[in-house]
């Protein structure tokens, strides 16, 4: 049995990860904590939730405990990391205090100084699919954030064959407003985003920016060349959750469209949670809501490869992909508890 | 023309009087007051708004003002109503200050002692079909609150019937999200609405139930009959606007639905923002969304009449009535500006 | 191992029901029918569904299947039935077929003789909770409406304990367009259905009012009581799933809050699916979507009873409740595949 | 007074139409027809829709009417064009068939022989912004498509400049479910629609692609540079109505931001209906929703510019813009009946 602590279990990615883990056959909860919350239960928090104790983070004792999430605020997480990987629990970061590699971007996107810069070299990147290989002997993983979940799972198998692109890529994506959180903002007023959809942060203002770059570059190094930058667009779309990502790619010269199903059957044909759809059919949220799958359909256009990629944002964007990572890190199935 | 001044523009009440006044052949508009975005434009508070300055309300001019709209939380509605009266200004007030009679009625409800009892007499229940001959003299008019419009003029020509009515009435209401209007607060928080439906307040626990109940003795009386209690169950919708109520009364006999329709039909063929609909068409938010108009089907089922009845909440719930109203205080047709 | 069929795999329910049963640990999908997409599979038909073929009902053999589902329409079903019973298959039925127990009420509800009147008293009802003792014996299940789940788990309690009860009971209900099926209609386009909420059918229109009708005196005898009349008012819902109804019931003279709460405890406390809410908290959608899961909050108002009750209607109230009916049929923990 | 024809008044333009020219104070409506409904009223049709009769097209008086909209499908409307320019009325075609230029396009894209290429020339293309110099004497006007209105407001002052584009243009648009009109299909069902987000026809594919490039090669030729093709993604959109495209362009090099907000002031600042939005500041659907005006922000990145451009589609990207066009082909100032 596994026994697993959430900190910051009143969020929307908080609920979602009690939910997996509490059906879960491998797993004990062995706490959940709220700031704001510590006291009550999780159902006095969230209709419907289970009955379980929250309590404040402080409180929580880390005893037997085998691997904490943290679903906190960036640098709240690093610094309870730095805790519970002391007291000896693997620790699955699903905010953002170890997806950069390099503590002064990290710095420069988050305006923060980052607490703990002496983890980020053995942070392991938690996309499953990408970096599996090294989750069984990892103490601490970062969880990729939602957008680059949907972008790079879509972009890997095209940066890793070295087809030439030019210009930059550019993905249009739309998330749906638990993305965004639980916290009280005008901008997740039920009238302020029903009927409308709403471009934020364009171009190359968003945090999630910095993190789909840096994969670039890992990727496109292994492949001898020069990493391409990215123009990302979010959206808000009037929907509780699920994320699209249309992603436009100007190639050196037109693409053999079997060539690049080939290349993508290759790497995801036996992953059971990537689904590369058939010739004329695209991603949509409704492929994907409530599991942790991402659908990706190719599309060129001439010389532009359209792929479109669709996820959970808290499922396979947050707490479902948390779990597979857990299930990989303790030698489960990766499909445990997720299907 | 009017000169006309808004107390309290950036809300959802105020934004749609803005864009109502704004229209109005006949209305100048003298200023926009806003105590938490005052020095901005009502444009840099709402997307696509007309760009006027918003002032705060202490900084407002009265002179030559010749009506005050007043989109304030209570209490401060009243106070404001006082200056402005003596100011020389007319007054329509959307809050709940001048709806009840009785200042002790109030103070329950709102818990606040009546910052203006003395007014209480004189101001006129806005519900513009039944008062609109006391409009023209009126000084200080209690614009109804957007639950009662929606229930009291699909009860209003039953009530004055003089029919026998046994048990407590149901009014079984739906309003859209804006009722709640734009200040922050979990349950307007677009994940927890969206996909859901809450009942909230039912029976006799919300702030609008005496004013149903009031109006239901004033027209009862007239009939001479003892007033029917109020059973009253709101509910959270999933949409920007609009209020639906299903109302069921039980009468002492079964009723013949053409002496109902020629009741209706006495009352309120003339109206022209009111729509019995015929025989076999319910009421629903389509019927009257964007629109001052409210509309009414009749259901009899045996002993028991069902009542559905359609508005708007912001316009023939608040913003809509004010301007009826302020079209009849200064003799202008009433549906200037509203068609 | 369960081997089990569908006829009529491509509606809402039928999807739904291959979902559950895919994840379901003791079941083996035999087969699944579609009139309309046989040849096809079922991923052609809904995005992100399994990739299992679709075959015509008549094509489906029955051979070494323990058990049909069927969602097909009325009539269609009862034929189905027949054949499926021949050839030695349990049968659960989540049409109307075999709810009402008298063929000339359904005749007159259903515009249809019924095609096996003969096997409608060997019909067992499958409210699980009601009804459970039955169902291992059972050869042939009728599968409740997705309305009636949520207003006569509601009732149940009430109506057993002998309460008075005067007038009729009024149910006043919401659901979310899914209950209305795949087909093609103006009444589930979006632009119809999105900001609007519809009454349709409401006070003794509906087709479940008879089927709720006949539970009330069944439950209403054990209690040697006459049993009360219901009014039925159904109202569309812009959302995808998910019943709400508010349910109104006159008693002879209040009720001990404390009294009421007992009698429900006893009923439902170690009730797996069934939430009896505690005071102050009312049933919502969010309670309940996506689970098989009931819940209901009491709510008394001087004499007058408000119950709240809040259903999945694809889940508690089609797909989910027949799973949990084919549990209890073969002696399977009644939550097995359902958590 | 105008005298008015609506051909298909029925659809969601066709009401549209209605109600923006029963409020035009130059307006008379001659006529409203419909071939499935023909008989009826609007109001059967519509709920809340004025109480208007429905008759046949072959049924309407051309006698002493001056204009006809034409809210038909392809084809169709072309052939109704000629019937009313015989009869001496002018044209406002809101369908497809006289806005591509190029008779052999048309039957490509349109896969039917156009009906009456003689016309081709004549037809003005009512971007009223751009081509309002020819609509005073137009006898027959190509209402534009709802996704180009969005695109080519927000592309016109930059291609006019001259300035140099790379590579494609990429236009990624979303839109509310009223732009696949009222017609029944799987793709409209609300169960489909609601929580998903959908990409359809993307990259060179949708019928709305020559229509832009046709004008794109227009004002390019005009600058003497060769016209840049276009990639074209529409998705679709949870919402009833609004499109935003976000578009975006390779420069030559970057572009010096004050420059290009002088080119766009330079057009855009005496338009009533386009608002180019400060810097800081993006295009939503709150913007221009119910309204006939045309949102468009400037973000450039580094040498790529991003626009976005947000309309109505069913006012400015449809009936607003006809009405728009038939103010400058009669001589009333444009925003006549649209403010």
């Amino acid at each position: 049995m596994i026994r697993a602590g959430i900190y910051g279990a009143t969020g929307y990615t908080g609920i979602e990860l009690v939910k997996l883990l509490q059906r879960h056959p491998a797993v004990e909860i062995a706490f959940l904590t709220s700031q704001s919350h510590a006291g009550k239960t999780l159902r006095e928090v969230f209709a419907g939730a289970p009955d379980r104790p929250l309590i404040a983070g402080e409180d929580a004792s880390l005893e037997n405990v085998n691997v904490v999430f943290l679903c906190l605020p960036h640098a709240a997480a690093a610094e309870t990391a730095v805790v519970a990987l002391k007291a000896g629990a693997r620790v699955i970061d699903l905010s953002a205090d170890f997806r950069l590699r390099d503590a002064d971007s990290y710095a420069a996107w988050y305006a923060h100084t980052h607490p703990a810069p002496e983890l980020l070299d053995e942070a392991v990147y938690g996309l499953t699919e990408v970096y599996r290989a090294d989750l069984p002997g990892a103490r601490l993983v970062a969880n990729p954030g939602c957008y680059p979940t949907s972008v790079l799972l879509a972009l890997r198998p095209l940066l890793l064959s070295g087809v030439a692109i030019t210009g930059p890529i550019i993905a249009d994506s739309a998330s749906g407003v638990s993305g965004a959180g639980r916290g009280l903002s005008l901008t997740s007023h039920f009238v302020e985003v029903a009927d409308n959809y709403s471009p934020y942060k364009i171009g190359r203002a968003h945090r999630h920016l910095p993190e789909m770059e840096q994969a670039i570059r890992w990727w496109r190094r292994e492949a001898h060349e020069q990493a391409p930058a990215l123009i990302f667009s979010p959206h808000l779309l009037p929907v509780p959750r699920g994320i699209l990502s249309t992603i436009y790619i100007n190639l050196g010269e037109a693409v053999d469209e079997g060539e690049l199903r080939a290349l993508y059957a290759a790497i995801y044909d036996a992953e059971p949670f990537i689904d590369v759809l058939p010739a004329g059919e695209l991603a949509t949220l409704a492929h994907v809501n409530h599991t942790n799958r991402c659908a990706i359909a190719l599309t060129p256009v001439g010389r532009t490869l359209i792929l479109t990629s669709a996820i959970d944002n808290l499922i396979k964007g947050a707490a479902g992909q948390a779990v597979q990572n857990m299930n990989a890190m303790f030698g489960c199935p990766e499909t445990t508890g997720l299907i």
